[in-house]
């Protein structure tokens, strides 16, 4: 028969992988705990539906979808935020808010493997519920550069990109675009810097086919670009403050001026919170999936020419949109995938080993017994513990004992036996003792300094 | 739009109900690293193939199949041993052996939700690859019971129930039968305990239509229980030395001796490591999958009617049933559900609760920037820090605090503008004192004795 392989874009994590994969979700949870958030699961497929009708095209093109035996559509979770809407408005009454609520899961997309895209993945999600204020955005943009600063990527390193989609819709109004225009503009952008020049140029046509519109919007783009000498927020608060000399607008209510202020304190708060010089404002940032409304950002590596680490934003009518309440949201992404890359490449890949205490070798197999009981005796005590199955000679058994790590070899031999005494040998040094059991079993790790 | 609900048979794990997850998958890890086990993961998905070629028709029945864009028949695992036999295949030549790996998996099976059965749940499982000796089936029965035993159950609650599928088919074979009768007498024996008497009957008439030999079997089962006044393994050596008066039978070679004789030293190390009083043989044993080859095991809940906590065995045979070579392997599978209604009804359920070090207040609005700043700095540092987003009185940031079960409550106020100090006060307690925040800082849980 021949060898059934795993399917494509999909990933075995022998230990070695799985240790690294390990030390990445421990960072993640210690990181979520310690900024206060709390976490949750949801199953790992649910109804068809719950993707089709919020996500947008991108997500839902992208299903592992299958009907069970009860002609029920279904499909493996693409993303969390749908699940976390739906969970929250089952109980949205009962949960006090803020909810923030963090989840680690493992996620599957249809989509053609390739470098930093898999087609199954860990996500750390975090999200803010509750909360319509630019706290709570600056709150998950500074979850995600804590992570990231814990692990040991600097400013020099990544960059926060963020924005607005709500600030772009007033702007696009302002050009003259309608609302029923914007998701197609949303859409077009965020492939903006995936596409060839040629293809987007074909593409913003398609989309605008209005020649006039179509470059009034480039040239909107273009203007706020972050690689200008000008700070594009800054020429951004400048435009917006510029409309108050114009006597048409009533200036307290302008869409612009209001979208700018709140991007503003959004950015006050980057700065108190003292991670500003991770951030840049970016107008070309708008997210692929549908559900955004506010605020929006991704964390690139400075450097290289790696998709997003990251992504999220607000989404303040996702939970009204799948049948509760309206309640303001905001939250973000981060996959395994890409933040591997990242940190293998800037060498700060590291792995989350557990230590063994004791390697219990027998210096002959008529111990055999005995080891084994003493190892189950170190076990019992929480202490963890591993033997030879095969009754090997007793330096085999001291060389697996190094090649597992072991803190300390404890030899049972014929001073067991006879003087119910054992050997300890500090695997870290050369040196030995001889130890009466009932003293070691007292605190076996007792004698570590000694 | 109406709101979309979870799948019947799967769960959401509010952050309550993940606590109690997190709590038991923590003490699976824990437990394992202790037995000397190291962690592997596998895909969430796999070829339907791997499945349906060896699993057995009960699996088989139970998949969550779908076809990829790619026209690929995959499957949501349903168990993770196929997988596990995958991975090692792959890199049989290069792991050094025995080797030894615990999984704590996802798995989804198409069943009709009930009791202790779910169509999602969480799965511990143990494997010992490359090893034929009863020590491994004896370890992996032993973790087994170090996990038990380590969250409060003892002998009294539990019991494991073990035999031999080898055994089985070389009583059977004494009997009459033929090789290929034994896995539809498997699939019978299996069903037994889940069957009430009639139904059983008339399957057993379906599975043996001779009479005699039924009758044989069944009395074979009968003549083993182990509700009988004579330890049923003592009776069955006391059959297998029987055999030597019988001249027509070559004792070394008698394989009714020979799994006797295993199953007697399986109970020796049950003993030498101190769990024996755990187990109980029971022929009736035989494990629902089709690929065990060696003693098998299940562990119950002595009181209750509740399906089987936790079952497992030897499967010498899956590796090269699925294109790798003949190596030995044991192992078990342990699933969640059963498990938290079983410490459920016996008070043992646990969570596993995150502290939260600080709640940093503020003693007016004015203050807000302030706290967020020092919120961020804690973080920084590596401590747990909330605080108040809705900008409320002290008071109620301060029932906050107490909600969140915060250890202390640190106050911004007047005196940190003017003087750089904060209020810290000690939630366990109702004292608080000034601190100057430089002092504070330098180490936080300084004052936690004080």
């Amino acid at each position: 028969m021949n060898k059934i392989t795993a399917v494509k874009g999909t990933r075995d994590f022998y230990p070695q992988e799985m240790a690294v994969l390990n030390w990445i979700m421990e960072g993640w949870r210690c990181c979520s705990v310690r900024n206060g958030f709390e976490q949750y699961d949801s199953p790992i497929f649910e109804y068809l539906q719950l993707y089709t009708q919020k996500s947008g095209e991108e997500i839902a093109g992208q299903l592992f979808s299958l009907t069970d035996r009860g002609g029920r559509q279904l499909a493996i979770r693409p993303e969390t935020t749908p699940s976390l809407a739906r969970m929250i408005n089952q109980r949205i009454s009962a949960l006090p808010r803020p909810i923030k609520w963090f989840s680690i899961s493992r996620l599957c997309r249809a989509e053609r493997p390739q470098r930093g895209r898999l087609r199954e993945f860990f996500q750390w999600n975090i999200d803010i519920i509750g909360d319509d204020s630019p706290v709570s955005d600056a709150e998950c943009i500074y979850t995600a550069v804590d992570y990231l600063r814990s692990v040991g990527l600097t400013s020099k390193d990544i960059v926060v990109k963020f924005s607005s989609r709500s600030l772009l819709a007033a702007l696009l109004k302002d050009m003259g675009f309608t609302e029923n225009q914007l998701d197609g503009i949303y859409s077009l952008l965020d492939k903006r810097s995936k596409l060839p020049p040629e293809t987007f140029a074909a593409l913003a046509k398609d989309t605008v086919p209005d020649a006039l519109l179509r470059e009034k919007l480039l040239a909107c783009l273009d203007s706020f670009n972050p690689q200008g000498s000008q700070d594009p927020l800054e020429k951004l608060s400048a435009l917006a403050q510029a409309k108050d000399t114009k006597p048409y607008v009533a200036s307290d209510s302008d869409p612009v001026q209001l979208e700018v202020a709140k991007l503003e304190q959004l950015k006050q708060y980057l700065q108190i919170m003292g991670i500003y010089e991770y951030c840049q404002f970016d107008i070309n940032i708008v997210r692929g999936l549908a559900y955004y409304t506010g605020p929006v950002f991704e964390i690139f590596d400075r450097g290289s020419q790696l998709r997003a680490l990251c992504g999220g934003g607000r989404y303040d009518n996702l939970l009204a949109g799948l049948g509760g309440p309206q309640v303001p949201a905001t939250g973000f992404g981060m996959g395994d995938v890409v933040l591997e890359i990242l940190l293998e490449e800037k060498k700060l890949l590291r792995s989350f080993n557990n230590e063994l205490h004791f390697f219990v070798a027998y210096a002959g197999v008529e111990f055999f017994d005995k080891a084994l009981q003493l190892t189950c005796r170190l076990r019992a005590q929480g202490y963890s513990a591993a033997f030879d199955y095969k009754r090997l000679a007793l330096g085999k058994q001291l060389k697996q004992a190094a090649q597992q790590n072991a803190r300390f070899a404890v030899i049972v031999g014929q001073e067991t036996v006879e003087a119910d005494e054992i050997t300890l040998k500090d695997m870290t040094k050369t040196t030995q003792k001889t130890v009466p059991l009932p003293q070691f079993l007292a605190d076996p790790l007792a004698f570590l300094d000694k």
